[in-house]
């Protein structure tokens, strides 16, 4: 189980790393380890680094990192990260998803940074286990996977198999990992090395408040995006969401123009092409369902929309 | 001048990565720019890693990092940030610092990460700047170059220098750049993208603070500490300690084994032993002048109690 104490020490964590991978996601795996084992003056955390063919692997900001080995050249592995950024359906073949496979049967304790899940999920390793991803994927991933008990959290354990959702919350996770295993003085230790002052527990958001992300506090503004995120396959009109809020429209438009120098129904239909947009990109979805998902009455409709706001049809901005 | 918005875009930011550099600090400067240009659509930054020999470089979790290019073969950088870790004085040559003056006489905008602040001193381009540098190494640092301003904040921006503490600190760096340069709207999308939700100001301070490292929220124990840490060089009595914070001794006893699990006398003790060596393996004090720094009363006693504490005599304990 992820964060029981090892049976022996150090405790060895391999890390797959698929290309395009993200360095600060990957780097926030490994660098807690580093210090658990400088700080505590014993060697606590081993690692390795795997590629796909043992050759250097490049990430998503073009950093090439070198790998220890290729993958069919460890049969077996203690503990196990899957780290994968942009397009991880590009890098899932019969023999990637057997090696899994096999360090599942094995007992491997399996996890997955931003879109390693995607890859772990295909190979069957999430079925019936609570798993997260990057909150750009998650409903697509949803979508895909019904087995997957997927849920929003920063970082999710489920018995052995754990996941984080990309960024700074592998940090969250390892340091979680190493408070399990080695105690709280250790993990806050860890922390302060890494001069990182706001710890969060799984259960974290993934996405900044709206409070936060928009620079306002005014409540009515906050509940009507609220709810125009909520309604984005079958969008209200504005008279409709303002009485929702319990104001008028003209108040609405108000608000708005004040401190989103937008109005509603800009701001509505934008939130609306950015879903269109996650789904082109990440999902197979034809662009027709994916106009009607979007609250688009027809596709042309949908698709003079969609260039106005990224300059592309929608039908040339799938593999972004 | 560190954030204004460039004269030409894309901006090229150089990393000059010595060996044993932090990959999750140097990541943490180098993702969101990543982040920036994918988010906005446009190439707003470019970057480049620069090696001493053009080799690869390891990181001190012992990634090999390939470089772009050798220092000598580039005459001129635009922005330039020396990214450092453990041991920093071991590659201060007169080729490097030559080569930062001229980066500096050209005009470009130089920071550091981490203990990249301690190369930046040496080549004396940070007299009469404000810098930081990690907390580990503030008093060495104060000491060593009096000429520099020494700051403690997560990060310091002083007209075209700039400097991070370490770690995360990285991260709300490049976010204050994004954000002085392309807006708050853009630096909180990337501050999304990575998972990264309580982004810090410069003046954050950079270590937990005691309430939430030891877990405890008790105002007399936590007074009691803080009068420990500013009287590391001349400790007061334990008496002399508890009335400061105006309890008995005996209540203070029984604050530090009840949060704690110690005496105060040995929470003492331990804390002017962690600064003893921090001073031995940062500066070149003597192991007496250090006993003295640390309030030992002989430099028998101080090695006794190191070696008791460290399991190793402090004048071996000079290169961790």
């Amino acid at each position: 189980m992820f964060g029981n104490y090892p049976t022996k020490l150090p405790q060895e964590i391999s890390f797959l790393l698929l290309p395009r991978f993200s360095l600060i996601g990957f780097s926030s795996l490994v660098d807690p380890l580093r210090w658990a084992n400088t700080i505590s003056g014993k060697e606590l955390y081993t690692w390795k680094n795997l590629s796909l063919d043992g050759k250097p692997v490049i990430s998503s900001d073009r950093m090439s990192l070198l790998a220890d080995a290729a993958v069919d050249e460890v049969p077996q592995t203690e503990m196990l990260v899957v780290c994968a950024g942009y397009d991880p359906q590009l890098y899932v073949t019969p023999q990637l998803t057997g090696w899994l496979r096999r360090q599942a049967s094995h007992g491997s304790i399996i996890g997955a940074q931003d879109t390693g899940s995607y890859i772990l999920a295909v190979a069957g390793l999430l079925n019936n286990y609570r798993a997260t991803i990057h909150w750009e994927n998650l409903n697509s991933f949803a979508e895909e996977f019904p087995k997957v008990k997927v849920v929003d959290d920063i970082f999710e354990i489920d018995r052995n198999r754990f996941s984080c959702s990309g960024g700074l919350s592998g940090l969250d996770m390892m340091l979680h990992l190493i408070q399990c295993q080695h105690g709280q003085d250790l993990a806050a230790a860890v922390s302060e090395e890494l001069i990182y002052s706001q710890r969060r527990s799984a259960e974290h958001p993934q996405r900044l408040s709206l409070q936060a992300r928009l620079g306002t506090t005014n409540l009515k503004l906050i509940s009507a995006i609220k709810i125009m995120q909520r309604t984005l396959e079958q969008p209200l009109t504005i008279p409709e969401l303002a009485a929702e809020v319990h104001i008028s429209d003209r108040e609405l438009e108000r608000l708005f123009r004040k401190h989103l120098k937008t109005t509603p129904g800009a701001y509505y239909r934008a939130l609306r092409l950015e879903q269109a947009r996650r789904l082109l990109q990440q999902t197979s979805q034809s662009v027709t369902s994916i106009s009607v998902a979007c609250g688009f009455s027809s596709s042309a409709h949908f698709s003079r929309c969609y260039l106005a706001q990224y300059g592309v049809a929608p039908s040339k901005d799938r593999q972004a």
